[in-house]
């Protein structure tokens, strides 16, 4: 899986002391758009070209907590790369023991220029079919 | 379900002028949150007691866009109230025309004083025995 | 000054258990959309016009803290209205026992549908005037 | 100043397309732990040996928008280091062509483990007092 390096902020926290479960969105949301970087594009380029990846289902699995200040990867990875539709993986793992701290999976459409769900344009279709696999949901 | 009314505020939205999909996962504490105190107690209090219900597993399914100052409803009720978890399910709509724009769940376990998972104490069970029930998913 | 209550959630709390200083100013953009609201107008339906006032400057003193679950009031005045710009003032209070926590401005400019930094059009011009006034900083 | 390089993510941005005015907070803390963690503590562990630094005040001003997946840059340096307060100050620019896109300030003071403001323990006044230096406000 494609790994991005981030760190825990006092502004993710909660009272509790850990991560808020909502701010784990966000961290996909990085993890996916580094993986497509990696893979030679940004999103914002993908979003100028005028196609669009809303999501369209999220979940995520909170294992262990991720405290302030830990140093954490998020992996990224296609679980499922289909004609109208693209779901991505995630793990949140500590940096440093490597303890698995979250999953998740983002599903996403095609958006195009005129605002109708479709097919991926093929440059984006291969470019996600380079990216790292997971294994479908 | 026990409906709480909100506002999608700018702070909410993000560059493609919709919601930004890990706010949602707000909206639901918000849901929960407000839906126990109807109850009759607030999670404050049952934090303070000693008991605390950290989230386990989230979801959410975007149907359609919540727009910068949309009045929205957050409406939840509990979807599964086992011994030692509960699952809240969570209906976003559009207030005037109660147009669906997503659902969710959150699963939830019961931590003891001491930090560790358990059944849920006798005055919450009945309290969340006595909320609004959705299907099981 | 206008008066708008809220509540502390879990989402804005950090692991000091007070609000992160950072989400005051969330709570800054609703006091004044809710202030313009109640003047008979929308924030939305002001950008719809084709006019934005982005923050030029923001500030904030915090006094007390704010903790999970208060009931907070975000009180809102114009503290100057010029030619070219407008200054909201805020004061955020504990409902109940009136503490005061933070006090805070922010400073807009009028941006017409050009993308011009220009006067207020007349109408928005005479809405704010008429909103509650503060003493200005 | 210390320098700590960022990317503005979709989280960040609303619907005008730019990063939000609040989300510049949540930058400036990044900036200041970073330096700290530069000079060879981290803020973690100065609120593990019992002191913390809450803000007491903060300021920010915009000057240019910052937008999504812009590369940019906190720059952090200390303005004004007190007996009992410390006060940081912040350039936001943008990586590349060094454009400056917002300054800001946050004012604190030294918690000690009772609670009660104080003086900085030793350790914690020499570390700051090596930190990159800032002209007074």
């Amino acid at each position: 899986m494609h790994r991005f390096p981030l760190r825990v902020r006092y502004a993710d926290t909660d009272r509790m002391g850990f991560a808020y479960y909502g701010n784990y969105m966000r961290w996909f949301e990085i993890g996916r758009a580094e993986m497509m970087r990696s893979l030679g594009t940004s999103y914002r380029e993908i979003e100028e070209s005028g196609v669009s990846l809303p999501v369209v289902e999220a979940s995520c699995r909170y294992r262990k907590p991720a405290r302030y200040d830990d140093a954490i990867v998020i992996e990224t990875a296609v679980a499922d790369l289909g004609r109208a539709s693209v779901e991505f993986a995630y793990r949140v793992v500590r940096e440093g023991d490597g303890e698995l701290l979250a999953t998740g999976r983002t599903q996403h459409c095609f958006l195009a220029p005129d605002g109708r769900p479709g097919r991926a344009p093929e440059g984006l279709a291969a470019l996600l079919a380079r990216a790292p696999k997971a294994g479908a949901s």
